[in-house]
């Protein structure tokens, strides 16, 4: 059963760099508020923004083995997601393995475990969305799987799946999605902007939103 | 039963800016070690610290609707205070919201819930102390209330009363006893000052608050 | 029984250096993979890198009292560890007592509990990994010990170990280990140090470790 | 500031037993969907269903001192509501002080902490509702208040609220509201008795309801 | 988007029997240890041991208006499952609905998020496995989907998957694959009944699985 | 490092089954509220309470071989201890395991991680005090320790220490102070039975433990 899946498909590089500078909420609400990792998906520094193509790992429970059998499936533009086979928080990822997930153009990692080196990371500039920081070491000892479907805190993957991931933590977006996704969210950014603006000025959301007949209609009393 | 009370009482200006001054811990102290919301409510950058009226909002889960409604009752130096009426972690809040509230003099948001943007708000300078920062958008289906008895985080919050939020995490002070515990705050940090000074120079805690008798006397053996 | 033990021994002022420039990643490693204490202890803020002796306190719930008794034993290049009796997140330790602590020699901080006044703590320069950030305030009532073997955050811990702590969390080294430890971490540094420039260069995990006859023999499939 | 109210009003007992009655789900929903207390508080056994006035307390952490002075303030069908001023899991309550307070007529505990003895408290007869069980002991050193207003477990809970517990969780009730409450609460009863024969009969809540045209309005598709 | 899907594959009536009866370890080992939903799953009472068929349903936070919908899509011997499109732990689910679900021959509930009226369910015997017992009533406002796929507490479900639970929580199995994992799983059974009663024997796994070779070689040692 | 201590001490059995009988609040209140496991501790089914040797288990997350490796080194009476190095859930034992281990004399299992067959361990009488119930299954290819120091559910525990476990969760009784420990428990046991009856008859805490003066000393204000 453990398998490495060596070609995948990727969404076009374009498409996502424009997720990437799209961001993690305006993607979200893009292709229709789906795709969101759980909240406790968090940065190990602030700043980054970027965007790439899911590599998939299925690993055991403190077992980091898959992840050197992984990095050789990389390419330019990809992202590691480790998704371990039950909970864990044990550190799968330091310094050495950054090093050469970036010598093989990787743009970061999102691991639903633990990772560790987090200031040599950060200085580094490997960007990963962990649920802990952790230094507990981890053995190579089981079989997993690279570039199979994951669910992945909380989000089902699939290999080639387009991740993105900022500040506000990391979202998927199916390939196939990718271009009508990305364009969905730059009409949105450019809504936005009109509304940023007035809103800015001192306009209401009541007012722009039309929502006062509705509120009152719906019974809300001002008092 | 969903309600926007209007006027509210806020406390005097210069108390409110007194109590940001002194901060969270001071204040809490000063009252009597009451009015803490829960740890887990944590700013999305730190350095931040602020105190101000607060515009309390009861909102369902998932439904950012009356944020809008709140807005329109900020005054300059309001505080936005939001306790879901069920827990939840959904990204109630982001950039174009905080624009909207920073054009009616808002300083903060205090969300026991989730928040979104946050490298925009943190860029715009919009301090937010949350529960959780998560992308997930929120609906606009159901009613709530603004201005009216929350309780967030844990702590009973009337409409009006003073948010305290710093690095520390937030203090709320009844607007009625706010002169009274800037007045005590300011005496505690005077009195602190000498003690710092003599700790710094190397005495000890267990001489300045004259602790030795007590603890013998309780039973504590030096071996 | 309530005691204070006031001549504990501590490892070699070099060593300890050394494992601090090793950090807890390495030194985890080096030592067999043991000593870290919980991944929910977290730093006040980035980039510390200590090490020193560990001066235990046993405290109970919601009382800083012995933090006071902790502090008269303190030697240059002590760190405080606190371990509640039971769970507990109040604020046990702010900038009084770091300002006190430091005019000790005392390098920081490991607390399985709360802590509070950070952006002091930050500014002064005294590290602090917790559990928690919060400014309830403590009493002092009940006795607790020091220097008497503690529990912290699921780590044994004697008076007199060496701690570890930097942007991954805290590790402690057994005293008498700790000179074997620091030799084990600076060669596994070393040995280090050549398979980063490798897998920089682009080699393989997975040939500089030789992997792929113990991964196929396995079972691991390639498609 | 600790004090023991001594002279609170409690609701009729007829309403009181009436809410008992009618549980825990019906009576928040008859009130507004509001009241619960936080889903972390758990029966100890499964089956009890009260109902009685809140004798509240607010202790500290790890000292149960004001369980004693609140029993003496206990009269028959109260049930004793805890409120620790911090986050804490010790074992406050067991058999003695169960003892103690079914003496004094007293209906039950609810308590956002730890209580111990359960076996014993459930041969007694004596129900809890709490965040943990745990054994830890507590200490009697400081001094917290009886029958002022508390926030427990989410809720704000006055002195004299009748408290509705059953294995579904708690839920406060206003004392001034008690008697309107019960009645919306039966009269909901009354209806939703009408439903459970239609449905049981196998008539769906699509048709009962009337949702179908609301849905299909709202863009529901079949396919 | 929002969609219900009224025809859905089940898998064959016998082979979802015999996974009930293989239960869920079993089944979840005969799988290659995988399927299983987050051990936060807890069954509201214990005993039940049941399979089906699952009808999904992907519901908003706080609003169970899409039960109704699903319960007119259900089949004798099917499973609701439940997933929130954001972390909840209110009550969508109660003695109504459940009288609903019988009605129409549904064995069970699993949902992500809260339930209510368990005494009444442990009464009418129908078994539900949750995130949490909680009352908190929900809405009817927004829309969510039927028979889509979904992922319940880090499960990917399709619809008409063999959902698996009993009292060591919830497994799903691939429609496609049920008959062979139920294969598996009877094979596992008979080889587990010789095993046992050598081991109650006194046999030792260390012997029956003959580990004492590669132990040794692996370096264990014996002191 | 791995390692399997063959000859531990063991207590007195007589005075192991007086502190099962003691129970464990009395047990941890005797040696002076110390030995508690975390209350996250709980047992799978209500009514067990037994006290044994613990054979300890050091064992890597997801890997239950050394599990195999202890029952060889059980004796009658004893009580398998097992900490995983790393925070886990999975479910490590389960019918099997459980009747080897009866086979051998073993009294129960205290696992700070998951445990499965809930079902069938209720059925068979041996009683299990986990962190969870999860199918997860494990696998058999790291080494770990036996009748090692351990750190179990942040509770010290040496090989050969009286586990004493019931409804109220897990307690460790160091070895050389079982007797001791039993004789003040039992003193205190005594004790208890006196205040029971006065406290049953209706007399207040405050007047058996004169606590009226204190309190007044203290300032509790009656109002």
């Amino acid at each position: 059963m453990p398998v490495v899946v060596q070609t995948i498909e990727r969404a076009d590089a374009a498409v996502i760099d424009g997720l990437a500078h799209a961001g993690v909420a305006t993607v979200h609400e893009a292709q229709g508020r789906i795709g969101l990792l759980a909240h406790h998906m968090r940065p190990i520094y602030s700043g980054a923004r970027i965007a790439g193509s899911a590599v998939t790992i299925s690993a055991p429970p403190g077992d980091n083995w898959m992840v050197h059998v992984a990095i050789e499936q990389l390419k330019e533009g990809d992202i590691l997601v480790l998704a371990p086979t039950s909970p864990c928080v044990d550190g799968y990822f330091g310094d050495l393995l950054a090093t050469s997930a970036m010598a093989r153009g990787c743009r970061g990692l999102v691991i639903d475990a633990g990772v560790r080196d987090v200031r040599d990371l950060t200085q580094m500039g490997f960007p990963v969305w962990s649920k802990a920081v952790f230094a507990q070491g981890t053995v190579k000892a089981t079989l997993g799987s690279v570039n199979v479907p994951v669910v992945c805190a909380g989000a089902a993957i699939e290999p080639g799946d387009v991740i993105v991931a900022d500040d506000d933590g990391v979202c998927v977006v199916k390939r196939a999605d990718a271009a009508a996704v990305l364009k969905k969210a730059q009409e949105r950014e450019a809504a936005e902007e009109g509304k940023r603006k007035r809103l800015a000025a001192g306009e209401l959301g009541l007012d722009i939103y039309d929502m006062r007949g509705k509120l009152e209609q719906m019974g809300l009393k001002y008092v």
